[in-house]
């Protein structure tokens, strides 16, 4: 006897039909594996009249989701609509009626992922999120199971497809940041508002569910410093390649002590790091635990297919757990800061090394009185390109530093950026890789 | 009130040291975790006076396994001794005893998994075996949970750290094989006697075991084809570079219609693809689903700590499904390939594109009696690369073909090394990469 999981979809868009398509193609492939049938009850969508090829009987479609939260028959309901509202209101009410949700939104999750949690384990539900991170890799079961032994101490990661593409563009093709975006926005890489992806937004929200995840702690999207990478200039990515860097958008998390950090900006990153050949829409995320070392997961961040992936590895195991009756195996995320003798590290307070550019007048002496600021703030240099290359009158001055703290790096440029000598507000960029 | 698992390690070299290092340390984390204590009761080793710079107490070693087996109140059995004889014995006695059963070893389940894995089933318990494959990676739970919605197509792995090591070093350092080697032996990647790891043997082990997860056969491994990395000399290594390549020992498994191929050997990968970026005793493996699309992993493939981390992953995993009650989650590897109407593709049968290395005497027309030869096979040239520089009297011919058959490869050799101006056999390497 086959037993059968029934599922219903809300949100027929780019990943609902990839899990469709998922669950209608593989379905023997899925049968043989687990045992079971997984079958689609309904899908609600606003428009249910548009072709998405897939051939599906129309009474499997309704526009009113409440078909499928009240249908005492669905085990799973699967949201896949994204936004805050009502996205949020359908996921209660379905925990409400006792049944087990999957979801691919990870700007809910990670703002309102603790009460959500709550409720879910109130009414004694899973809530399978696989899909809000990183599509294709499955880097949430990774995180929570696979490298459950370790104390995680690092995660670097690439998690953002529009930016890891506009800032590829930018470095293979010399192009500025505007036309690398409107490249990325014809090939439906970025949307018509590119803000979530571009000011590192969706990256965020993505290393808020890591964070939680890695660390035990709450969803803590408010304390995640954001910063995008609107501001990086072609000029940038080449003096980058020059020192032998690529410049990444990168979600970085690190526990040292009881301190965590949480932060998202362009950062530049070794030439001979893995990470830094990961190119175009993919995504790649560094995990460092205590027992593994240095691991890493690359794959497809977004896309129907490979996000569909993620969802229905959700499906069949909160599947195989309603079948075998083992619903009581995952944790929920209930931990508080104080319980755990945590705080988060205020941004001021991390160290790191700096890539400065300077906009400085070609008058001799620049060089010294810079120099000489940064020694004031304990910031050493490690290298210096100055090639008198005009930018609009000025000539940018490049510095790389050895590691410096946040605060002092703040309070000399703001210091630099006085100085009659410095015609234009100083860049930088953080810089990742060991000390030489 | 916490659930305690118990837990009987036998073999404390390496592996259980490490695996005993992290329940040791992480013991209040796993705790948090799970809500289980995971309580080590016995270890069993010949040597158990050895200092492994563990505090544990006197009484919890034994040198006798059969403590542990016939000890009701152990769970989980944890076999690291490797070796087929005694690990089966012991692996079935516990079984018998319905005691789970965590193992590293790859050379057991590959060519005794489907024997054990029957004798799991038969008395209702579990075999727990991340740790064989690629140690610090969670490949098993990767393939068989995060990627369980997709069709897997291809696999291509480097999951032999010791070859890694090597080539990395001849590829580096422009030594010879038995020099890297040495050097291997010296910092402990390789062992006195190497064969298993330098002829392909462990490779194939461990592709035995994805490729069953994979496609869901038998365990296979009298029908993987081995090639180990010993006839590659760093003029080939160097002929590659030149040509755009790495020299890698890769385990590559492909499902093309009802067609599966298993193959283990020395492969020439684009330098632009992140596997051939993979160096020194690092494991990478690259997964294709049809959902998903391209993937890859990567991390230690050995190591105390690292496979440790892979072992009380299981230990985790099964812990909580005995407590949560859902033992019938794990399914087991039953099929038959007749079952699934599928085949193994003899060799002789692969396509791939090659790397000739000809010796050829320097004399004129030897090009076009050597072209003429694979002409008639039907193997048409990409590349040539000839300089005249000589080794022992003969002058290195190198070719680059596009895809060709194995069988007609084969063929075009012998009847090439038969030539009177040819003064050596033939060297050949399979490439992977696109056809340009």
């Amino acid at each position: 006897m086959v037993d059968t999981i029934n599922i219903g979809i809300i949100g027929f868009g780019t990943v609902g039909s990839g899990t469709v398509k998922i669950l209608l193609q593989n379905s023997d492939l899925l049968k043989r594996r687990t045992g079971i049938n997984f079958n689609i009850k309904k899908i609600a969508d606003l428009d249910i009249s548009r072709d998405r090829g897939i051939r599906i009987p129309q009474e499997m479609l309704t526009t009113d989701a409440k078909e499928i939260l009240n249908d005492p028959e669905i085990d799973i309901v699967v949201e896949l609509i994204g936004g805050l509202h009502p996205a949020k209101d359908f996921i209660i009410q379905a925990f409400r009626n006792k049944k087990h949700v999957i979801t691919a939104n990870k700007a809910l999750i990670a703002t309102n992922g603790n009460e959500i949690f709550e409720e879910a384990e109130k009414n004694k539900v899973l809530l399978g999120f696989e899909a809000s991170v990183a599509g294709g890799i499955p880097i949430i079961k990774t995180l929570r199971e696979g490298l459950v032994a370790n104390k995680i101490l690092a995660i670097y990661g690439i998690i953002n497809g529009t930016s890891n593409y506009i800032l590829t563009k930018m470095t293979n093709e010399k192009v500025d940041f505007s036309q690398a975006l409107r490249e990325a926005q014809k090939l439906g890489y970025a949307e018509a508002d590119p803000t979530f992806d571009v000011e590192g937004i969706d990256t965020a929200h993505k290393l808020t569910i890591l964070s939680a995840l890695s660390f035990g702690i709450p969803f803590l999207f408010d304390k995640v410093y954001t910063e995008g990478i609107t501001k990086i200039t072609s000029m940038d990515i080449e003096f980058a390649l020059e020192l032998g860097y690529k410049i990444k958008l990168l979600a970085i998390a690190k526990a040292n002590y009881n301190e965590i950090e949480m932060r998202v900006h362009p950062t530049m990153v070794p030439n001979d790091y893995l990470i830094s050949k990961v190119d175009g829409v993919f995504n790649a995320i560094y995990v460092e635990g205590d027992a593994v070392g240095s691991t890493l997961y690359y794959g497809r961040g977004a896309g129907d297919l490979p996000t569909g992936s993620a969802v229905v590895a959700d499906i069949v195991e909160i599947g195989k757990l309603i079948i075998s009756g083992g619903l009581n195996k995952i944790e929920y995320q209930k931990l508080s800061l104080e319980s755990l003798e945590l705080k988060i590290k205020e941004m001021e307070n991390i160290e790191s090394k700096y890539y400065f550019r300077f906009s400085a007048l070609d008058k001799p002496g620049v060089l010294s009185k810079i120099s000489g600021i940064l020694g004031k703030y304990d910031i050493s240099i490690a290298s210096v390109i100055q090639k008198g290359r005009r930018v609009g009158g000025a000539v940018p001055v490049v510095i790389l530093t050895h590691t410096a703290t946040e605060r002092n790096v703040l309070q000399a440029i703001k210091e630099i950026d006085e100085l009659p000598v410095v015609s234009d507000k100083t860049l930088f960029i953080r810089v990742e890789g060991k000390e030489e």
